[in-house]
C-alpha cells in the first residue's frame, strides 16, 4: 500500500510538464493514474500519446473534455456534435472509459438557462449511444454557479443528475469535483442518489481558495490550502459506493509558474495528508 | 405614473455621490426611494442623514447591512451582536423597517459551512426580538456561492428561508437579489414559499456580467448588460405577492469611476427598459 492506489493526477494540474516528463515523474512518485486533456494530447499526437501511456504502464482515468453543447445556431451545433464524437474516439484510443463533459454557457445575448440545458439533453441523445458503441461513458460535470453564464449552464449536481437520468447509467453519469460542489448542501444527497444508480463516473479534487483571480478560472487551490473538507467528501462518495479513482485537477496560475515535478510531488504529499491517502 | 413608483436606488450603485448630492439627483429624476449603507451614513452622521432624508421627502427602503455573525471566538461574537444591535437602531432612526443581513464567511481555518450557519441562527435568536422592539425586520440575504467561504455562508434562498422560518415572519425574512440567485433553478419555488409566508422583505436587482473581476465583489452589472432576465424574476416576486420596492444595487468599479448623476440617470433608464418600469 502506497496510499496512492486511487490517486490520479489530472495533467492540467502540472500542465507545464510535457507528456513524457509527466509520465516519468509519475513513475518516480509511484503515481499509476492520470487524467488527460484533449489539447495537449492532440499537440503530442493521439496515437503517440496512447503508445506513451502503454509504455509507461499508466491508466488513464478520464479524458477532459467534451461538451459545449449549448449553441442555438445549427452549424455551430453540428460542429459541436462532430467534435464530441471525435472526443469519444480519442477517449477510447487512450484507453479510458470516461469522457468528462462541460456543458457550455449561454449563447451571446441569451438569458434562458433552462432552454440551454435542454439543448445539452438533446445533444446527449445523439452522443450517448455513440459513446457506448466505443466503450465510453459520458460524465456530465456541474461547474460552480459562478461559471453558469459563460462556461457551463449545469451548476449543481442535482441538475447534472437530472440530465444523466434520462439515459442508461452506463451511458451517462456525473462528474463530482469538490471545487464545484463544496458549497452545496444538497450535493451529498445527490451523490448518494448518483452512487445508488451507478452514475458516479468520476471524483475530482481541488480546494477552494480566496481571493478568486480575475475571470475565476485559474484559482483552484492546492489541497489543504482552502475551505474544502476532503475527508467529508470522500466519505460521501465512499458511502455512495464509489470505488474509482480520485483525481486531483488544479487550475492555478501559481502552480503552473513553478517547477512541474515539484508541484506533482507536493500534490502527492497533500493528497496523502488531506484526502484518501 | 412615472414608472418609478417601486424603484429604489441603493446608494452603493452611485457611491461616488455624497448624500446631499444623491438626494438632489433623486429629486431631479423623480426617484422617491433609496437604500442606504451604514458606512457612508455614519460618515455623514446618523441624525444628520435622517434629517436629510426627511427634508428630501425620501423613503428609505433598506439599510445595508448587518450580519457577519459566524465568528467562533466569544469576544468577536459579542462584538458582532453589539454591532448588529447598533445597526437595528440606525435602521429605525433612518425610518426603514428592513435591515439586510449578510451572514459572514468561514472563520480562518474553518471548513464547516453548516456549523457556521447554525451560529447565524443562534445570533438571530438574540437579534430578532431586539429588532422587532425597534420596528425593524431582519432580511437574511443569500449571497452567490462564490462568496460562501469569505463573505456569506448562506448561499441559496432555500438556506436563507430555512433560517428565517425559525422565527416569526415579521421578525425575520429574506432578501432576494437577482445577482445572487439568477443561476438557481430552485429559487423561484423558494420565492413562492417566502411570499406565501410574508417573508419576502426586499427585492434587489443587479445583472450578471462576465468576466468577473479579481475578488469578484465589484463586478455587478448594469441592468441589461448581462444574463439576468429581470422580467422573469419580477414575475416570480409578483406571483409571490410581493408589492414592495425594487432596489437596484450595483457594485461596479466601472460605474463608480463615472459621473454619479449620469450613472443614476442611466440606472433609471435601464430600470424602465429592463425591469418593472
Amino acid at each position: 500500500m502506497t496510499g496512492l492506489e486511487r490517486f490520479s493526477v489530472n495533467q492540467m494540474t502540472v500542465r507545464q510538464l510535457p507528456l513524457p516528463e509527466l509520465f516519468s515523474a509519475c513513475r518516480e512518485l509511484g503515481v499509476g493514474q492520470v487524467g488527460l486533456w484533449r489539447e495537449p494530447v492532440r499537440e503530442y499526437g493521439l496515437t503517440e500519446t496512447a503508445a506513451l501511456v502503454r509504455d509507461a504502464g499508466l491508466r488513464v482515468t478520464t479524458l477532459c473534455r467534451g461538451g459545449f453543447l449549448t449553441a442555438t445556431d445549427p452549424e455551430a451545433r453540428a460542429a459541436a456534435l462532430a467534435d464530441n464524437r471525435r472526443a469519444v474516439v480519442e477517449a477510447a484510443t487512450l484507453g479510458t472509459d470516461t469522457l468528462v463533459l462541460v456543458s457550455g454557457g449561454l449563447p451571446p445575448g441569451a438569458k434562458d438557462l433552462r432552454a440551454a440545458r435542454e439543448r445539452v439533453a438533446d445533444a446527449l441523445t445523439d452522443l450517448a449511444p455513440y459513446a457506448e458503441s466505443h466503450g465510453v461513458r459520458l460524465a456530465v460535470e456541474p461547474l460552480h454557479p459562478m461559471l453558469a453564464a459563460d462556461r457551463c449552464v449545469v451548476s449543481t449536481l442535482d441538475q447534472a443528475l437530472a440530465l444523466a437520468e434520462r439515459f442508461p447509467a452506463h451511458q451517462v453519469g456525473v462528474a463530482v469535483d469538490t471545487y464545484h460542489v463544496w458549497w452545496d448542501d444538497r450535493a451529498p444527497a445527490a451523490i448518494a442518489r448518483a452512487g445508488a444508480a451507478g452514475r458516479l463516473h468520476t471524483f475530482q479534487l481541488a480546494d477552494w481558495t480566496t481571493p478568486l483571480p480575475a475571470g475565476v478560472l485559474d484559482g483552484r487551490g492546492q489541497l489543504g490550502d482552502g475551505s474544502v473538507d476532503f475527508g467529508e467528501w470522500q466519505r460521501h462518495v465512499d458511502a455512495a459506493g464509489y470505488t474509482g479513482p480520485v483525481e486531483v485537477e488544479l487550475f492555478n496560475e501559481h502552480l503552473w509558474a513553478r517547477d512541474g515535478r515539484e508541484v506533482l510531488a507536493e500534490t502527492v504529499a497533500r493528497f496523502r495528508k488531506c484526502a484518501g491517502g
